[in-house]
């Protein structure tokens, strides 16, 4: 029997070269610093739902109607916004039973371009065997889309979808060189991986912003069970409920 | 004093990225299987002159005015043509004085998307050492372009890149995450380049073509000091002669 292909996506900017066929495909969107990693948190913290819009003014609109509001530019909190983009402001007494609208640099697009998917899952460490199991069960062919920084590649993201590819190579096919580039720079880094992210460009600017221990938190291994789906221009837990380990 | 910077351009497909101030950096064309391996032996065996061009039309064109002619179309010699895309067909007898019209897959487009930039050198393991001498002297700016396979990342020619910036990191500075990318998956193959390569969708292209004896050639190290310039649609040595090792 043929085996299910998984391709990596390295940057919004090269979708339209993986766009064909995408309705028979699940799509993991990739966006480790930080954005998918705080809506893993968000979720497992009680969030009932996360609307991803472009701009903070379309935050701001559904602000009105009720939602809490998230948005970041530049790696900064939108001034007059209740979140940023720290997976550290979504605590439970602040999010449990919420709608959060919110916009960031790189993931809101990554989100938006792949909405025509069979599945589109949402993808961070904290999340990252129960994902796995996921794509194993569902045994569909898979796009691991790394949202990137600005349209470049990322390290951070990259290294995600390779430790995600590492994880179902047995029952998948590697579709083209990218997920191969990734899966092997996963295993040259999994030694410590934080150590190695040093290096990451956007861990640097994290550093300029004095939010160096966000990285500690985008990096927790499996704190998570629950895989969070975008669906109609917003992400929820398939039973709109979250499970906790 | 600050540091020159160097870039891995890892698809033609985000050159707009990378083209801002173009005109004052070096850029390296890097398409190892097997166009710019192609045009190192090409020079090293005393061609004159070789000219890209986008479709086996114009390099029919060419072939009219005297030039000889190679075009390649997914990996096979276009019928009627001289050469294809081998390098093992640029022989000494064969090349030696001529002037060469030549259209291949990818190569020629990232040079044609190059043109305005302070130098564009072709790169290939043939000459590597050389070239890295020789960007170490020039001191400039560099965006290592990959070639890459219709507008998608490939393995050999971002694993070229992390050897070319391995070869120069002292004096340079790390322009973003994509030249670190190349560079820790060149420190993870560099035990066995051949064996590491076996898994590239090109070599495995190769199979199916039966040049599998091409891969051998591409990735002969240091067999040539001469590194072929591009500028004026044409591709020439500086001093217009091979200097052989």
């Amino acid at each position: 029997m043929k085996k299910p292909v998984v391709e990596t996506l390295l940057t919004p900017a090269l979708f339209e070269l993986y766009n064909e066929g995408i309705e028979k495909k699940n799509v993991v969107v990739i966006d480790i610093l930080r954005a998918t990693t705080t809506i893993c948190v968000a979720f497992e913290n009680g969030a009932a739902e996360m609307a991803p819009v472009a701009t903070p003014e379309e935050a701001e609109t559904l602000r009105k109607t009720g939602y809490l509001a998230a948005a970041e530019r530049n790696g900064n909190t939108v001034p007059g916004f209740e979140f940023g983009n720290s997976p550290q402001e979504f605590t439970q007494n602040r999010v449990a039973g919420k709608k959060i609208a919110f916009t960031t640099t790189n993931g809101t697009r990554a989100l938006q371009l792949s909405h025509a998917a069979a599945n589109v899952y949402i993808g961070s460490f904290l999340n990252i065997d129960a994902l796995a199991q996921k794509l194993l069960t569902d045994n569909l062919d898979t796009i691991l889309f790394c949202a990137g920084w600005k349209d470049k590649v990322n390290i951070e993201d990259t290294l995600f979808a390779g430790a995600l590819a590492d994880r179902i190579k047995h029952q998948f096919e590697a579709g083209g060189d990218a997920v191969m580039i990734a899966r092997d720079l996963y295993e040259f880094a999994k030694p410590n991986i934080a150590d190695y992210l040093q290096k990451a460009s956007h861990v640097q600017r994290f550093k300029t912003l004095h939010v160096e221990s966000d990285l500690d938190v985008c990096l927790k291994l499996n704190t998570s069970i629950n895989i969070p789906v975008y669906k109609n221009n917003c992400i929820k837990l398939p039973n709109n409920e979250s499970v906790h380990i």
